[in-house]
């Protein structure tokens, strides 16, 4: 069967997470029955991020198989008509091989995480950044973030209803940046590993917002880390800053061809 | 009675426009009635610039007057709570002299419209942008953007319910800019002028989107204008992309006092 990948952009309020449930909206069970409507199912696509109730995308990856063979253009589109009304989007559609898997491929994850600050309400990024009211100081929250890089086990950092078989991964990256709007400053953070943990990133974002509130120092972050115990962590954040940025593949099967 | 400043950010959605009307919700109404909250009314505020229905801010200027010496940080902290749950946010506030005036002191306002090019719906810019399915030339639409700059007759890119006396207005930028962002790349026209007639941006936008698009030749927006006549300017196009984005005046009332 030929077999596509799909690059999806969404909007993660209205949903109980990616992944399909029964009784409760999913982003999984919203593209499958969009596929419905084009060949009979049952479909069962795999993504490379099962992100949580709230969390947001514009570069998760998904793969389905067809029956008929489609033009990549034509497939996304004929899935955006279907997906309305939805605040879920193909933004990208290409013809994998056979063996091409969507989580298996993946190599890389990478996040995307939001804070704004400021003291007035936000009126159009309601919903789209985790707000707080004080100000954060970047320079003790990328020291914190330097102690989390590299491979440990993040047991402090983890879950507890976690299905990992190892708390030992591998964090490629952790950035924070300090970004002017003009709804006001936010802070960054770009976050990247193979895999990840479960709430792993809102694990280190609410530990770092404390060293940036002044609450914690930055070397307590890696008492944490050492302590390897969940007791340990900061308060995790909520869901409605986060968004699932990009998947690195070997090669990136999105890439337009290229014109000689 | 003292006088307060306050700049306002809105989502443009839920309101008929910025103006107060008997039967239907709008900003000024929104934030004349957290004023009665806090001292008995009624209360009349006067704004830069009255935004139509449907059209954001995140800079709009307005003032009010008050009974009792506030605190502004403490005003801006009140009106807040009681603007709630309104998307409307008082992000500053300042105490200004009895004869300054949010609309007549104003020298320059400046709007903000954003398209979103690409094919896939929007999710999370939905509302926020106005979002073409095809690709725009910058340089197509600068090279037409610079005709109007300067004074003119601008009765072509007037609605004909525009109140002002005169067609004759000094525009002093419109300058068009490519923007990548992480849901597809963007058309900003940052445009700035003492004064505007009624739907002037929206007329100019929908009139260079053409340009963009390859519809029009730049020149032709020199013929348009030349014409002085409203059925000579291209579609009007719509307000969720437009935001009032900041009021220049003579010495920025919410300047943060210098520290020594």
């Amino acid at each position: 069967m030929p077999r596509y990948a799909l690059k999806i952009e969404y909007h993660g309020a209205p949903f109980a997470g990616w992944q399909r449930q029964a009784d409760q909206p999913s982003v999984q069970g919203a593209v499958e029955a969009a596929l419905t409507k084009l060949e009979p199912g049952p479909h069962t696509i795999a993504a490379a991020g099962r992100t949580d109730a709230g969390v947001h995308a514009f570069g998760q990856v998904a793969h389905c198989d067809m029956a008929a063979e489609w033009d990549p253009f034509r497939l996304s589109e004929a899935l955006n008509h279907h997906l309305k009304p939805h605040p879920v989007a193909i933004v990208s559609c290409a013809a994998v091989p056979d063996d091409w898997h969507a989580r298996f491929s993946a190599l890389e994850r990478r996040y995307l995480f939001r804070i704004l600050m400021r003291r007035a309400p936000a009126t159009h990024q309601a919903g789209l950044v985790w707000q707080v009211k004080h100000d954060l100081d970047v320079d003790a929250m990328q020291a914190g973030a330097a102690h989390l890089i590299g491979q440990h086990d993040f047991t402090t950092f983890r879950s507890s209803i976690c299905q990992s078989d190892s708390p030992l991964k591998t964090l490629d990256r952790l950035e924070v940046t300090r970004v002017e709007t003009t709804h006001g400053p936010e802070m960054h953070f770009d976050v990247r590993a193979r895999s990840f943990l479960h709430n792993q990133v809102r694990s280190f974002v609410g530990t770092l917002e404390r060293v940036g509130a002044g609450s914690w120092l930055p070397e307590q972050v890696a008492e944490a880390l050492a302590a390897c115990n969940r007791a340990a962590c900061g308060p995790v954040c909520p869901p409605q800053g986060l968004y699932l940025a990009d998947v690195g593949y070997p090669e990136d099967p999105f890439a337009q061809p290229k014109v000689a």
